[in-house]
């Protein structure tokens, strides 16, 4: 049954073929005037991108600083150098050209700039944010929907501690999407971003709330189009089609438009952050080695059977076995593991550069959510079931 | 290809149980201090809810006023009623506890008394509102999705004429839904509901738009999700799963989530209005005998039966005819009405009350959204068109 939620959006959506151009007046209309412009490499200044940003804000008549230099896995480092701009240039409107890494740096400075003591209090646990600066995306790449969640990941450099934080003040004010953006990220990112939207919509599928099949559907129309647009995508990266439903997809897989009323999982996101806080992999790769690990684990128990027989049948279009559900379910479990394999994605540990030797290291590091200790809400696992999780990725490998 | 599209929402969605009793804190949130509560007859007084209500307003410190006897088919009568209490007595906030009706009464009462000219100007096209008082909602009907749309549907009692105003302002700024208070309403009412919010989803399935996979599916689990959950309350209105389902279900299908990026036709709404202007039957019921009919007029172009087709094999679980398409959209087509007469509905003039000799006169009403005098997009119907479409159903009776 749906249970009890509340839910606001603030973000403005400003979607489609040369909408970046716009980002200066739409920042003004929402009483901006002087922006931190926070981006990652050389790609985006080296194909315009910043330039034309960064024309729409004068036009606008906005002043701006920028910040270079966003990584994945963005690290608290990063975070640091932000703030002390934003106070030292009196910065009221922190704007993010880039995906998530960047997206979520924006989050954290905004965060940081206006707090009196350290922003790792947030990812710590120590405080929670009670106000933030605004802050804004023009979005590059379709993967971890940062454009209107309300979550927000980044690493401790010196500890390698991967911590998310989830705050409703996580919400950008702005998304400025052009899927012709995205279209000209590698293939390997586009396929890892691919793999981090049905990572989003899965870990809300997965739930033991029963009879809410609006979202269940939703969920799984999204699941479906995701699976078509990234196979499009990988054969020819110019389909704007393709690039616009996945971007897309990206924003409503983490902004509660398929998850309302129900409880959701994320056991695997936090699995998940072991290893790229370990290996700095990138979270989309593992993802990919994670989450059919995770369903694999999940088919032993009988009760969690007809779920992911359910996911097999809606969303891979397998045929239902009605005396065996659970070959059903592996069915499932198999046509996701072949999507993944399809679009290039590592499967194993060593795929990964993960080593089997680290697993008791990084069960231990998992970040409990549950008060007893566990992780996990579909089934809440302890730390023998998350080694478990990792050694059938491992296992892969035999 | 999805076209470019802006979105913004600006609801406060509270969802589940109970929720009503948090009416006076959420307003008192955004604002509110004194309080036009607008609702209809008598049932919601009988039933406890208007007390409910005022005590939640009173616990939270607000003032307020109450106003009765929304109807459905609002009539501007009571729209002047409510600008000139509205102004009488200072209100700041106008709260609907009711369905579409109360809502969009609201919603006009709330332009109208921050305007110098008359408040149908907004309505017969002579002004565009810039601007409005905050309206909240208690739904208690699942059917219009007025609590987040854009649009508002008021008739002028003297003409009978029934026109809709689409604006951002006409969203409103809270959203009580606690689907508990829809279980009370009569079967048929649920049913007009149903039948409503299918009608919204599918004025924005039936789009000329090419590969807008992600929108399309999104449609059709909405649609197949209301099929089931009408089916449902229809036999047992005390299941509150269905009852949520519906009432999340009219929220989305009104507000853009499943519609984004797509040209949507909404020739048949504008072909009922003329109905339930003149008969003042509920616009549900006017839905179902219009909206089959434009389905049939639309089978004998061919180059809308593939996408009749679609309706038939994803919603309605027809199966393929792939040498004569036109046989599955058929299939859909009947699937669909059988569907309607399942839940009761009429699908005849003579069901309706309405008269064949009645039709020249509301083919000639019928808004004409197009500069060229035609109404719709998926098709652009002509006068000779819409004749056809009343025609066809009033054909059903022969």
């Amino acid at each position: 049954m749906m249970v009890n939620f509340t839910r606001y959006l603030p973000t403005h959506f400003v979607f489609g073929r040369g909408v970046e151009n716009q980002t200066g007046a739409e920042i003004r209309k929402l009483g901006g005037t002087k922006v931190l412009l926070h981006f990652g490499g050389g790609s985006a200044v080296r194909s315009g991108l910043i330039a034309r940003v960064e024309k729409s804000l004068a036009d606008a008549g906005l002043a701006s600083v920028t910040l270079g230099g966003a990584l994945p896995n963005p690290r608290d480092t990063k975070i640091y150098e932000g703030i002390e701009l934003i106070r030292r240039e009196g910065i009221d409107f922190v704007l993010a050209v880039g995906g998530g890494s960047a997206i979520d740096s924006a989050k954290a400075m905004a965060h940081g700039a206006v707090y009196g003591g350290d922003f790792w209090d947030f990812f710590s646990g120590k405080a929670a944010p009670e106000r933030t600066l605004p802050v804004g995306v023009v979005l590059t790449m379709s993967a971890a929907g940062s454009e209107s969640s309300n979550s927000c990941v980044i690493t401790q450099e010196s500890t390698k501690t991967k911590r998310g934080l989830r705050s409703e003040l996580n919400r950008p004010v702005l998304a400025i999407m052009n899927p012709e953006l995205a279209m000209s990220v590698p293939p390997y990112q586009i396929a890892c971003g691919a793999t981090d939207i049905l990572a989003h919509v899965m870990e809300r599928y997965f739930t033991n709330e029963p009879d809410c099949d609006l979202t269940d559907r939703l969920c799984e129309a999204t699941m479906i189009s995701v699976v078509r647009a990234a196979r499009i995508a990988m054969k020819d990266p110019n389909d704007y089609a393709a690039a616009a439903q996945l971007m897309w997809a990206s924003t409503i897989a983490h902004n509660e438009t398929v998850g309302v009323g129900r409880v959701p999982d994320f056991a695997s996101h936090q699995i998940e952050h072991e290893l790229s806080a370990m290996y700095d992999v990138a979270h989309g790769a593992g993802l990919a080695a994670v989450f059919p690990a995770w369903l694999r684990f999940m088919l032993e128990k009988p009760d969690k059977v007809m779920r992911i027989a359910q996911f097999g049948v809606r969303v891979w279009g397998c045929e239902m076995d009605f005396e065996r559900p659970d070959r059903t379910a592996l069915l499932g479990i198999e046509a996701y593991e072949r999507w993944l394999r399809e679009i290039g994605m590592p499967l194993s540990f060593r795929e990964l550069g993960a080593k089997p030797e680290d697993i008791p290291a990084m069960a231990g590091n998992v970040r409990r959510t549950n008060p007893d200790g566990t992780v996990g809400q579909f089934y809440r696992l302890n730390t023998e079931d998350i080694e478990r999780i990792y050694r059938i990725a491992a296992d892969r490998d035999d």
